[in-house]
């Protein structure tokens, strides 16, 4: 008992000290809390010991360090747009939210080393809009980029609409900052393409979800600015052709193949039917569409003729049954809407139950077969929404309900529809979650389908960096 | 005393069953053992207890587990063409080498997928050819690759002449599969493009120098292969030209830009002393060259006009001089010859102290400058040779000895030079080992110039994956 009076007010005195750390504008008041202690779909709420907003690195550092000396848990968070809850605290009341939004510094661009070096508060949009001052391309574009922060999408690597050609978060990371357990700061903010001193210490803390460390600064790569794109929706013969047509469009396009997103037909349909405006391009709606988009930084690189020729040469071999150019920006924004809009579409019909898995490339029809087919045996009725980033085997496999049924009972059944889904993506050689992570969604879905050894050699890099384990608990591991 | 009879007891039973897990085929004799235990530049001897060359994973994860049980240090080894000592024994005499070169298994290439599994001891080349045969293309390439192995490769992270446009080893890899110093199995063999379930555990092993296991298989990534090539070798102004014309042609031809390696005045007066058949392309030997190439997998996506075209507008602006184009196989061959013979040449005209440093690209010009000056001032006379791969800031600041020097005498100050330029490059935020890694060469140098934060966060990795230090002793830490 006396222990625990102590225990008490001992982090009553580290609170206090923390308060000082950051000043009355880095506290967040109890009045202001909520949007810190839930994430945007609702799905988690927690509570927190104390919310902070410290101003500076340094601020940053030392109010982990305090919270080490007397073992408060940490939960670092930056725009918390998630969508596997890593950025909540949980219900423990005892943790303390660092949220990073402050430091919201772009430090340096370096329009020649193709590299701008941003704080963790920066909001994506802002670091695409400085990179394009420069007459540079950031290229992660995702729904949420309005709002999320470099810090988060770092810490949960993060995908989005042009990860065929640029690559995932952790693929356009030259160099972080990351504030360690015990309050030191890792500097690793090298701007270099090359380097090969030793064990590549950054890609430890990208995509741990906040669990190894709080990343509070990146160097991130720039590209050429793209000037000209080229966009189309694809009707294709079949599930089979989607792997076919993408490989004869990067032998056709090189690079230039920047987006490559299935929608299937009844998703299209939906979104025909719910979102206000939305059009068919084409003559009907096709079982299996494709919406393919090439860009290129070279005005003269005849990006529409050379789609054109693609998609001739694809209705020719018969893998390509229709196909809608835009020929505009206004199109092409239509186009991107019908595919932007599936879950919103979804939505309107009705409950529905979210994946986000991964197989081969080469495994997207197998995948999509099987588990359409697995789950309809399961709900006789359910309807299937498959769509997403194909080009990578990314696809958003998400379940509406069949019609007419009860919703509440049929997300009743989420963790079972996952189990089957997952495994289906797993005998393919598969993820479980191809880009929104494990955070406390997954978690037990995430230790039940990976390798015993795998969890295993993850604990230990967590038990060698965050001995005591005050970083973000409950998420991921 | 009896103690360490019995030591030497137990290890003779451990070698011996060790023996028997590789079978008479797997063990190399005395009579054969000089290639395993010395460096190709002779730089390095070791000797080893044992030489051992398994025929499987499994007899690879035998051999590990028993070395593990008797704590005896184990050394990694590909086709040993690395340049800085990593997979060569130390000279305790103690070691266990274990050579990966009959694993030389491609298990699956998956032409839709864009992914080819290859084993540890696959030789690059070979490799290569695969991709090849598959209608795709393995960008890894380099003078070794007709005996570095895959294992070597990836454990080095090695670099080569395509790094601008497809990444260091790092970045091709999807799966590893990886013996741990414990003899167990992780099979991370995925061949996926997104993948957000935990810690990115490969990237821990690939460029680890075999400190951390023994990479044993790897899913490689495949690319759509070229069929166009373009050409030129181009007279800049100056050294600022450099990265400006680097940031002109990435502008004016995108992803296609492959390579952009750059040749001192002085090294192509080397070449052209000392290279039979070696010939000027251009009217005279400018300052500053850079060799650059495009390339495509569309055949008609007309890259010779591309590369006329941004040639032409760099004339016009002044920031190039001249340039040459090639108009044939031939003639391209010849101006990668004009390049690859550097070093040959270099040695030729005698003795030189090499650097492998890599700065950012927008640093390059201000790096030569500052590094030949101080290397001047040190010793009047000497002469640098700058080349290699400036388009990712990479740059092999080689001195060639003063003409008429005593060459021993010159080499002795290899170590001076050294740090000389490493502090030149490390001022301006560069690195001390761009591709070649730190082995046992570096190490010194690595632990001079390294934040100690750094390291001791290296060696925690390192004591939570090999508790007892049995992998790769004395090698980068």
């Amino acid at each position: 008992m006396a222990g625990k009076l102590r225990a008490a007010a001992a982090s009553k005195d580290v609170f206090r000290r923390i308060r000082d750390v950051v000043g009355a504008k880095g506290v967040v008041p109890d009045s202001e809390a909520a949007p810190f202690l839930a994430d945007q779909r609702g799905l988690y709420r927690g509570r927190a010991a104390l919310i902070v907003r410290p101003a500076s690195v340094e601020e940053v550092a030392e109010v982990v360090r305090l919270c080490a000396g007397a073992q408060v848990p940490v939960v670092p968070q930056g725009g918390n747009t998630g969508l596997v809850g890593a950025s909540v605290p949980t219900e423990s009341g005892g943790e303390i939210v660092v949220n990073l939004s402050r430091l919201n510094r772009i430090r340096e661009i370096d329009a020649l080393n193709n590299t701008l070096s941003a704080e963790a508060g920066c909001i994506l949009a802002d670091v695409r809009a400085a990179a394009a001052a420069a007459g540079r391309h950031f290229p992660l574009s995702m729904g949420s980029e309005g709002s999320c922060e470099i810090g988060g999408v770092l810490s949960t690597n993060a995908g989005g609409t042009e990860v065929l050609r640029y690559g995932m978060a952790r693929d356009l990371v030259l160099g972080v900052e990351v504030v360690l357990p015990d309050g030191r700061v890792l500097d690793l903010m090298r701007r270099l393409r090359k380097d090969n001193t030793g064990y590549d210490l950054k890609q430890l803390f990208l995509g741990a979800e906040g669990t190894l460390g709080i990343v509070t600064a990146a160097v991130l790569k720039l590209f050429p600015k793209p000037v000209e794109t080229a966009t189309a929706l694809v009707a294709l013969r079949g599930l089979d052709s989607v792997p076919e047509f993408l490989a004869r469009a990067r032998a056709a396009a090189n690079d230039a193949v920047t987006s490559f997103e299935y929608i299937s037909g009844f998703g299209l349909s939906l979104v025909l039917s719910h979102m206000p405006g939305a059009e068919n391009p084409l003559g009907r709606v096709f079982d299996h569409l494709v919406l393919i988009e090439l860009s290129s930084a070279d005005a003269t690189s005849g990006l529409s003729e050379r789609l054109e020729r693609l998609l001739a040469a694809a209705l020719e071999t018969g893998i390509v049954t229709d196909a809608a150019l835009a020929r505009s920006e206004a199109q092409r924004a239509a186009l991107w809407r019908l595919r932007e809009t599936v879950p919103e579409a979804q939505t309107r019909e009705g409950a529905s139950i979210k994946h986000d898995v991964s197989v081969p490339v080469s495994a997207v029809p197998a995948f999509i077969e099987q588990a359409s087919a697995a789950v309809t045996a399961a709900l006789p009725g359910i309807r299937p929404v498959a769509f997403g980033h194909a080009g990578d085997g990314n696809i958003h496999f998400n379940l509406t309900q069949p019609e007419g049924a009860d919703g509440a009972a049929f997300l009743a059944r989420w963790a079972d529809f996952n189990r089957l889904v997952h495994d289906i993506a797993l005998a393919q050689g598969g993820s479980i979650s191809a880009e929104h992570g494990i955070g406390r969604l997954k978690r037990e879905e995430f230790a039940r389908t990976a390798a015993p050894l795998e969890i295993e050699i993850m604990r230990r890099l967590k038990a060698a960096l965050d001995p005591h384990g005050i970083m973000n608990p409950g998420k991921l591991l």
